[in-house]
């Protein structure tokens, strides 16, 4: 017998070493010790109450579980490779510590059903990560939102000049963005936070388990109903990464207006030092790296969603090793989710908005046309003529090089003999925004109202 | 002034003609007709409501949105590439119709919101098909399985024999995923179901509309509570195209397994020859191409999702033209989901599963080594050692050429003393999947239960 | 016997409706008729040379397919659905013209390599066309850089000002891409252009036949050396896909540029009126939407890349029914390649570039900071702490709102003594320019070579 | 200033810990020193040649540089987090080595075009490993070709039994697509191996380099015609992926085969001890977890493709911070390829086919109706005909249970007159691959020339 594996009875020749290496998962998925005890408590405590194990069976494992995690916590913990498995490795040195009764954890249990439940509890650890750092985020938007109300700069579509908008606004939209995949992972956790524990191998298990007790005891309200189901599901990993990347393209595309911010032709926002870099070549550059990083991770976190649906696709019942790869991406993507988050709620915590240069850029690009057309509308003309006739102005105040408001009125009247000396408050840009008022409009009691909207599901959430 | 559209007014140039083809999608989007007219309808019958029209202005429009409706039903309505897209095509009919007055059902909104309402109302119409589907499946499962509920194949991990199941709790397993699929398009929908409709082109409107009345007229439950968002949020079909993707995988994944199934070494299932097809040069062949082709068809969901996740990658706020490719990857998915539970289905009520072979199968493998290791556990061997002397065991056999059971006692007992006559009925695969009776087990009481919980689901669904 | 199909004989009953609109592909690979017709005809002129045919009989075959092309190029020709795909759709109606030697056209041949066969030559067909529309956007860009190599434009990294560089030289960068775009599908077709003919259905065929005959007849320098690699390699369309995927990635980012440019704070560019839409609310706007849409694309075309790479996972040997999902995305991305490349030829044909705001944004961003440092330096200051006194100039005449030449030389010389006035040409971004000619640089000889070389290139490519 | 950072002169703060943590990338991009050495060893000897430095500089800097790689070799380097990457951490120790001689090392370039040639220099050493482990894997699958050549299996297309093939010509449809990749690899290497030195940030440099000299001496036939794409092309790794992406598609292929090989339906192989893992649980277990993991790993390769893409959608020139986001995945990437590449290898050299259960299982399936037919056809039947009369047979020889050749002629002979005693020898599966030796079929002939001509190319290669 040439082998150390716990399955090694019918086999006469121990792994090839690279084989050895290419099955080890322990280099990585040690990360979830913490999980994996847990889980192993909660069986034990069961086989203690089911009469599976003695009661001092039970609470001899739970104690022993206990000071394996201490061990670890301290960092006075030895992995083995040859233990294949964070798994294999906390059960080993159980056995060291409380004897052969640490051989009983495994009770009733396999390791698909074991690695099934204490991955489905660190995923969904993780993720109330995610909601945590998404809630700072959001918080922080509101808090910026709230000194700039009455902010405006140019609102976009096409990245032209459309209309003017509240600075507030734009970031609520983001918030909003935010509350929403906040929402979303909750919705995913009802289908990660569903025990296994009961499917053993594939088919459930000749002991008298109660898998109920089990989840309730980690905290989980479901278990699974079909133990074929149970071993081979990975939806919860796919939806977890589908949300992740969802949560990621908001990041990246807030990331993008911030990077065209700091270009010093819009100017709208001074980069905090601490969240910018410089070049050793060019002494001027200041350069916003976190959120061109922030932007380009994204695509890794796609990555990892095509990774495990890939893996996944055409597999047969039941569990197959293949399923180990659902690990490494979703270690990856919510390193990469809690930084980013992290940064860029560090970032907007300390950067400045340059009210001076947004406001200056509302004169740029005409954005008060839809206004004029509004008024001549108002005045009675065909909202189509209207159209054509603030055209008319674009176009010749563009040829002067001016902006609408700079035309004199009898100029104007040249153009529509409607239009009054009445026209140019409604060209300021601060009317165009307090006059859009409708739900969700860009308006200052929109505006306040939506602040307060997510300040009390801050509260609440 | 060279061109016919209704934002000509600033241009002197009609587009180029390779312009017009490339940027056109009423070839595709007018599938969106019926959404749109609804929207439309929704959006006249509020501002009859709120005054901005009169309700006789109102009312005309939307009997002309009817007319609209039947002509296009009835395949009287001509489609004109000029006029770009659904909403314009359905606009300009409506003014034939109508008179000038069509030119006010646009009051207070922008394509922008329109286009976005008109769309979430089509994926969440879509998805509801979706779940249809699912459920004439899950109840297909269902009947299959009440059907097989004795019928024993053996349950694979790694695609190895594992341990004997039972047929039904192997469809059941399907059954339940699919089941969840549900559940995540319900939750999903819950993020579908939310009108633009107030956004206007990016900052809200001027005009006193009442957003929650056109939500509530179309049957959505909720509005966005800002317009920047309410434009440019395209997770709702990124949600849509996630729950398709794992659907799909879970589709391919039951392909996979009845392609194996149909393969003579295992010929676990008879197709329907209505479900099969042959080959022109090769007479004897009977292909199952309906599931060859699910299962590949993952593949063309998998890229549609991620090519809406890239698109939406680093795009600034608001609405960007780019977004217009949200609807084709979507239009491809919808019927690429609903054709393929559509056949799967089919396929599942009129294939004959080989109960004979499965039965037989059942003896390859040494599926009742698990049965044979607790059996000398229960008489008092170490876990551990009892897996070694299994693995003694199936060596034997394996030499001998024959079954655990097909050795007789002495030969058993020479491999250990501890075991008796009584140890023949525990090698029976009936009796190891008699005993797996905990929650979600293999067992005949859990099996029954299954179906009874999945039936009452249906019903209640 | 209820079915029409070729296969039927071992079947008793006809393919379920849906079914058979599912397997149904003619709807879309009746655009493969050309290529479907030259392949026949040298297989039957190989047929005829080999003797397994007469001669006569080869002639037949040859003309009758003249005759089936002849009336589909005029629209006559009827296809019918229930004859599954256009290989089948041409065949009967060839056997209907030239009677029963008709049928022995498929003589030593099958589906599997004929379908190879064909969608080869139709993708390398398309790609050459490609590979005509880069070298006319190629061509293009040469042209404009042509005329702008006197253009100055700040130069960025990060999206942050770095220097000054010439307009010329900056579409230059965008050829060489393109370039290499086709030399990368000339590579590819290398693995496109090779004919599986011969294979049969997967293990050759017992009939004489002349692969390489065929081979050379439709124009391919290369057969496949093995029968079963033949009928199930779709490496093929997988690395044409990733072509087009780098391509239109290419294509996004210098749409990304010119979005950029066309926002009002940049300015550097005027759209052409025949490649901007306006807004039906907003009468100032003029959006760059082919712009969007391209950038866009490059979802969609990722989609299709990953969508066959998922196809094509784990299938085993040799021909399977997934493999006619090859298709479709192909379809797709070589209509998007081919009018991507074609609206940005003519957008770039027709737009103007902006020179004068192409200058005076050299003055924002410091760009010309390197030359001081670079100027220090030669002065005999380390690199080192010529960046820090540069660092605190720029710092300076940030904060008096100027450029570092509008610095007066005491305030300069302050910084460091060794500052003259021989710093002010220095400082001229056309001399920082100048100074670039390394091999690649962007100074004038530098960038007059990159035309001359391109130019020579596309006469001979 | 509270900064390290080379570029800090113009800041007043050091970044955040977390920004600093989350811009580092010395973790991971140290796996480029030897790189990293060698070219900057090569600008050391360039900048002397030309002057730039004297001789004795350059001399001390490559010496210095040597000192470094030797102190790295041996584990003695201190890695700093605080110099952010794997080449300040070099610059940095140099400097300490030789004095401040250490910091002309920079002269001319910036970390843009450096970070560019050293991963290029590194991205083609680890794709010629690629081509190594190819080499082997194909010289293994020849040896095993060799041994192969009279063992006989059904081939399958849609997983149903075809045709019969040799187990010879099986493998060696993989050797071809190994040597495609080969093939691939070679070309895109043509991309990877140009040097973007000379670029400088962005615009080249005032400094007189010579870029063909430092190209030629690391080995490099190119050098980047424009330096603004020289910094900012990422093709190289995304071909790179893509060409990993497809080899790792064959593994999963092969791999997928040899699972369902290895189960007992087939039983056509058996698995060495080495290269399989057992169960805790079920103590008859032999799984085939490296052809599952290397299957599943397919899905890891396609992710890092797609993320890459992702990563370089939509940015604009030059260099932007998202880039350096193209390291992670290709490491993980090279990594995933050269173990999954040995360890199929390994698994091939020890397997065992088991050419009795292969040659029982050509009785399966009706492998030889396709002789049937052409036997028929070449008695004058119709082809179409033949094909009805087979699968007469067939149908009749399925109802008894038995093969085609187990029909007696009486009983052959009442389906059709023409057949005779000589269509014995006909159905014998020997027969028919025997008969199929038309180039790259499975025939003797055939075969032996596939061996023979991939030898002759592993030995030129």
């Amino acid at each position: 017998m040439g082998t150390n594996q716990s399955w090694g009875g019918r086999f006469t020749q121990a792994p090839d070493t690279l084989v050895a290496q290419f099955t080890d998962s322990q280099t990585y998925d040690r990360i979830l010790y913490r999980q994996d005890i847990l889980a192993s408590q909660a069986h034990a405590r069961m086989l203690g109450t089911q009469g599976v194990l003695t009661q001092d069976e039970a609470k001899t494992l739970i104690e022993g579980l206990s000071k394996v995690l201490a061990e670890i916590e301290a960092g006075k913990f030895t992995w083995r490779a040859s233990l294949e498995d964070v798994h294999m490795n906390i059960e080993a040195r159980l056995t060291e510590l409380v004897g052969s009764v640490g051989k009983k954890l495994h009770t009733g249990r396999s390791r698909n059903d074991q690695v099934g439940l204490t991955f489905r509890l660190f995923v969904a650890d993780e993720m109330t990560v995610w909601q945590d750092k998404l809630r700072a985020l959001i918080e922080t938007l509101c808090t910026k939102a709230k000194a700039e109300q009455t902010t405006l700069l140019p609102g976009l579509t096409h990245l032209q000049p459309a209309q003017p908008i509240c600075l507030a606004h734009h970031l609520l939209a983001y918030a909003w963005m935010f509350k929403r995949d906040c929402e979303r992972i909750d919705d995913a956790k009802k289908r990660v936070r569903i025990s296994p524990l009961g499917a053993a191998a594939l088919a459930g298990t000749t002991y008298p388990l109660n898998p109920y007790e089990v989840a309730k005891d980690v905290g989980f309200p479901a278990v699974y109903p079909n133990s074929l189901d149970a071993v081979s599901d990975r939806d919860f990993v796919i939806e977890a990464l589908s949300c992740a990347s969802i949560l990621m393209m908001h990041c990246s595309r807030l990331c993008e207006e911030f990077i065209l911010w700091a270009h010093p032709s819009f100017a709208f926002l001074t980069l905090p030092d601490a969240y910018a870099t410089g070049s050793s070549i060019m002494p001027q550059k200041k350069n916003p790296d976190v959120c061109e990083l922030v932007r380009g991770k994204s695509g890794r976190v796609y990555g990892h969603l095509l990774g495990i649906l890939t893996v996944m696709k055409g597999l047969p019942l039941a569990y197959n090793r293949d399923m180990q790869e659902d690990k490494e991406g979703f270690f990856d993507t919510t390193t990469t989710v809690i930084n980013s988050l992290g940064v860029l709620t560090g970032l907007i915590t300390h950067l400045t908005f340059r009210r001076d240069r947004m406001l200056a850029a509302c004169k740029q690009g005409f954005l008060n046309a839809t206004e004029l057309a509004d008024y001549l509308t108002q005045k009675g003309l065909p909202f189509r003529e209207a159209h054509h006739v603030t055209g008319r102005a674009v176009a010749l105040a563009e040829s002067k090089g001016v902006c609408l408001e700079d035309l004199d009125l009898p100029t104007l009247q040249s153009l529509d003999p409607r239009i009054a000396e009445d026209v140019y408050p409604v060209l300021d840009p601060k009317t165009a925004v307090a006059r859009r008022e409708t739900l969700g409009g860009t308006g200052p009691v929109s505006v306040a109202k939506q602040i307060e909207d997510l300040t009390q599901w801050l509260n609440h959430a």
